[in-house]
């Protein structure tokens, strides 16, 4: 059976971030019980991320108060995950030390999970090249030539997950939380959600 | 031709909110150029409202600041919205100005719309009695005796838009992009958002 205690996962949050994914991934995670940090990334204002759609989101830390106990190790995470919006997606794809993050997490064995336009943070950081991936058609020839391109809306390939857009983010966060706790946890969260009968 | 100009929406959020159901609504609509107004209501911390799962979200207005306005019809919205979340439900339900308010604009030939436990806030505003309704489960029995119960994703009946979970929010946003601005803007919004075949 999965351990079901002291899962932990980082949400990486800039101005530009698409507020659905990054919210419907939060909520997801936290009603598996899953601990939860949200880090704001390079904010204009400290206070809140400015989403892609105007909603103003207050990270739990900022990036640069956690980043160096995060890559000295002192503080673990068992995934880190980038959600889209593009201008967001690019200024988390172009940080050289959440760079440095993902390639030495993934090196670890930790999950990488990235979605729509987040995807563009996985290649920049150089992991999985030439595996299976997807991402929101907008960033596809972005991804097509290093990568294994899928158009499933979940793909989960040597410890990266990624998917595609706002639309399947409830698809995303439920595999995350399969993936970290297994299938009895997702389905265990599922009902009081009143999903749809295919995601 | 629906007119496409000027549709004005108010999201009203409190402590306990259900930030999916929130955000996802907001979002949505501002894909289809509904000019949305967040509005905080009782906020123990006024910067932001703590979400459900704990998700911090800055309100673009105080609900007290906004209300008198509105009350006074000097601002004027389409559609009133509340969302989903236990606790901030029942804020919002409890609250007499929002009583009033809720009643007046749907006297007024406005749109009101709620989904899962936002829905009682409909019940507490005395709108619509006798006519069709869904919610979340957990709140069924506050309903079922006063309404035409429904077991709908989505029910419109006399200008009231109901709904029932995080699951069923995508479709709720949908349906009040479609009945504001018709099924073109409804269609030409969801593509790019990779939504299931079935909401
Ligand atoms: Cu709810």
């Amino acid at each position: 059976m999965a351990n079901l205690d002291n899962k932990k996962a980082l949400v990486l949050v800039a101005d530009g971030s698409e507020e659905m994914e990054t919210v419907i991934t939060i909520d997801v995670l936290r009603r598996a019980q899953i601990d939860v940090t949200v880090a704001g990334i390079a904010l204009q204002n400290e206070n809140y991320a400015k989403c892609s759609r105007g909603v103003m989101i207050v990270p739990d830390q900022s990036f640069s108060n956690i980043s160096k106990e995060v890559l000295s190790k002192k503080c673990i995470y068992d995934i880190i995950i980038i959600p889209g919006g593009l201008t967001g997606a690019q200024t988390i794809s172009s940080n050289s030390e959440i760079q440095e993050l993902l390639a030495s997490e993934h090196r670890d064995g930790k999950f990488i999970a990235a979605i729509c336009a987040g995807t563009i943070a996985i290649k920049s950081a150089n992991i999985n090249k030439g595996g299976k991936i997807t991402s929101h058609p907008v960033v596809k020839a972005d991804l097509e030539n290093e990568y294994n391109y899928q158009e499933e809306r979940v793909v989960v390939d040597n410890k990266v997950i990624s998917s595609r857009g706002p639309g399947t983010a409830f698809l995303f966060a439920l595999t995350i939380v399969e993936q970290l706790l297994g299938k009895e946890k997702r389905d265990e969260i599922s009902s009081p959600m009143i999903l749809a009968s295919t995601l």
